[in-house]
């Protein structure tokens, strides 16, 4: 895909998730091969010791990889994960969260991704997730 | 565990976890070594096709996966997720979700899991996910 | 694939597999979407207890995946692993190794599928590993 | 583990891997939280189509990420594969292959690793496989 229209792509689906705005969860960087999406803390996304569900920071790392791979797909395409393997590192502590995709290896059909998290408190970063994920393309119908 | 005790820590724990209660997850079934969590379909946890998010579908397993280890665990245990690799399978679609989560080998430390979740659509079910993680045994304070 | 020619290209593809032949791993089982494979132990494939190594562990449990996978495809259809997902649950301590791979869901283009791998020592098993990988049709040249 | 004593421990370690000089693996690195593995082609450990096995791929894959987890450990420790997630990314198609493991997150009990392996054939690199994986601690007996 020409970069503006990736960007365009990624974004329309993007406001489409409805499950993003759920958890708060944006979208603030497009660029080939990379997406960063953030999320700030809020206790509604909590698991049972009041920090935010391992579910959660997977979904946000799903997500940032999915659209990392969308960025490097033809036009004409949707993404769907196949699978993905997360390693919670830390407790996701913190005031917001920043999850950054990157694709590894794009090819016709598959199109591996890793993803990691970060925990920003007051400044300080603390790495709480890493991903290693599969995508896949289709054509959006 | 004598058993009551690990169904009552399941159950305390899971009404602890908001981001069920966010989702609209809840918990049918706790026996040792298997927990069945139950997700009716709801606009507000969907992705890009209107279909629930992968993220949600990862989070109800993970959860299953975490209770079902804690089961097994002496009491005064709490249960973290290390890690988990989930394979989406099916668009998640249907009326209800269905994940079961299951004990496949129980250590002093670590309690290795697998999880199945299954959509429910007019009576018709549908594998959608199917999950592999390792399950950490913590002291709770 | 017709079941005779399913077998058929499995058990070709199987004996041109020199690292098969390198650990001394044997195809017992062909059947539709299972497949076994039998490993004797033997110490040039041990690591550092003398135990067999992780690593071919993975690589009998991988190649069961990858071959269930295959009996499934249509004639004419080369598997190669996209990439898979281990648990180590016990030391692979024994007198023989027993990886059971089993197609969880077949594709178009991917195949999911998962293996266990027990060990056998005086006839007591043992669990001993756990796979759950993604599978992907090629067309044969 | 002071660093000296870090190498001669993963050194006298990977002498005593059996399978390593099975398929001809050489330890090139060991600096504290990353080891290198090399492979040079042989035929005795392809696969079907005559490229290197994905098995023995992961192999040098896990064993780069175990001796990693183990130069950050305490003196008398060793190192357990609990559970590795790979990707194979393209064909094992070169004259040599080189595994680097990284130390992700150290923690007491369990470490977290990656590793890439590299194909190289008349100078020019391919990478064909990426691992993420959980390493364990145990005491020396």
């Amino acid at each position: 895909m020409p970069e503006p229209d990736a960007e365009i792509a990624v974004r329309q689906s993007f406001t489409r998730q409805k499950f993003m705005a759920t958890i708060g969860a944006r979208l603030i960087r497009v660029a080939p091969g990379v997406i960063e999406i953030e999320l700030p803390f809020s206790e509604h996304i909590g698991q049972q010791t009041g920090f935010v569900h391992g579910g959660v920071i997977s979904a946000i790392a799903d997500t940032a990889c999915g659209y990392a791979a969308l960025t490097l797909m033809p036009a004409g395409s949707e993404v769907v994960s196949v699978e993905f393997k997360v390693n919670l590192l830390a407790p996701a502590q913190g005031d917001r969260f920043l999850a950054q995709g990157r694709v590894i290896r794009a090819g016709k059909t598959l199109t591996v991704c890793s993803a990691d998290v970060i925990a920003i408190a007051s400044g300080h970063e603390t790495l709480v997730a890493t991903m290693l994920g599969t995508m896949m393309r289709r054509r959006s119908e």
